[in-house]
């Protein structure tokens, strides 16, 4: 059985878009992530201030590390994100996945986005599908 | 008055994450707009496929063409999105924005993302709040 | 094979709430619901206008309506309602749910609940999980 | 200055849908409403589970009840629920709304629905716009 820091270790090494955005994970556990990244330059919109796509794909990052660490590949379905405070180029954000619901075929997880100051920035809500197929070939499935 | 078109120009030309997008502006009127962008390799997510974010972001931007356009500068607070096809590197993806409701405080979209086959790949509905600020200034808001 | 309008009838036999809601169905097909109330007194909130519950659940009666009529037993996982105008004592509203995706484990569908002037009051979006089991028994599933 | 209790008193008693679900208001303090139902037969829906319009109507009452008791009137804009465990007939249902942002314009809060065995059931989130006029007259609002 592969450790879900472990199945987070291989998604990590392949998504290019999390590394791209500057993503390091800081705490992994069955159905839970932690992951921070700095916001810089290019990540701003029309307005100046961080473009929304940024804290989306931040939370969408840390979501996918915790509803996939059993090693049970599953898919995003519905997710939501509610924007609290104009995030800025230097923010340090955090998203931590919390897991709500972990069933069968579905699961549903909330995800908080805080900055350097501990200031709530966004939340995001997840509902995955899962698919019951191994992601890391080799370690079966929870 | 400015026109919505001169608008989103405005928008795009500080809108440093769009351009990393790669987005081209197909079409704005006036609470509408159409975009697009063709996904590239430092794009994928974990799986190998289009990370969530991009799609989500693509309709972010296209969310943020249609609701700003008449230079009444507006804020996304409820964003959601619902991923109904993956999305694959090489993909033409088109991000259609409606309107459906345009009010005094707030306004409602739905962003309609299909790919070079005309598949929809995803539904993104966003509610703005409207500060009844200018976006550019000396073109007075409508 | 039960067709659809067989199925739904089968589900209003049973639904006391949507009977207390005073529901007619209107048209059914596969994978589409059509359906009308009018707003009686007990439906108000501390406002005096309708209370949001009444408006989602009669989208939510439209979703199942919907999503169930292939006779493939669906329950809801997560659904989305953004109102746009208040509803008052003595409006009929009308709810049509349209499908976005008949996917095999998954659907999602919008329904748009408009009024006797046919503004549209309120859109509401719903994601739900196919079990594969039958809803009525003797009638195989699609 | 009006109490927060004093303001759910003032809506409890004109909201006649929530008179019906038989909601009892447990506690308020600003920002906040814990309030709780017992499920009744005519609530069921086509499968002979309750309607999912119910859950939703306690955390809708529960949100109104949290997010204008300041006594500044707030109308729900963007709300989203997720179904978790079936709920049956007898269920005594408890929602807690929790305020996760007060803005001047905007709130945001979180809903969580439990049964009498401290089972989540449900999940809402709520996002409302705030009019700056006083639910209650006489009362000025915070």
């Amino acid at each position: 059985m592969l450790s879900p820091q472990a199945v987070v270790d291989h998604m990590m090494q392949n998504d290019l878009f999390s590394q791209w955005l500057g993503i390091s994970v800081l705490d992994i556990k069955e159905g839970y992530s932690n992951i921070q990244m700095t916001v810089r330059k290019e990540m701003i919109n029309g307005f100046g201030i961080v473009h929304g796509g940024i804290a989306f794909s931040l939370a969408d990052s840390a979501f996918a590390f915790a509803c996939n660490n059993r090693n049970n590949l599953s898919v995003a379905l519905d997710t939501a994100i509610n924007f609290i405070k104009p995030v800025h180029v230097g923010d340090v954000l955090t998203a931590e996945a919390k897991e709500l619901h972990n069933g069968k075929s579905t699961g549903l997880y909330h995800i908080t986005i805080t900055n350097q100051n501990n200031h709530v920035m966004a939340m995001f809500k997840g509902t995955c599908y899962r698919t019951g197929k191994a992601l890391v070939e080799g370690g079966e499935s929870k």
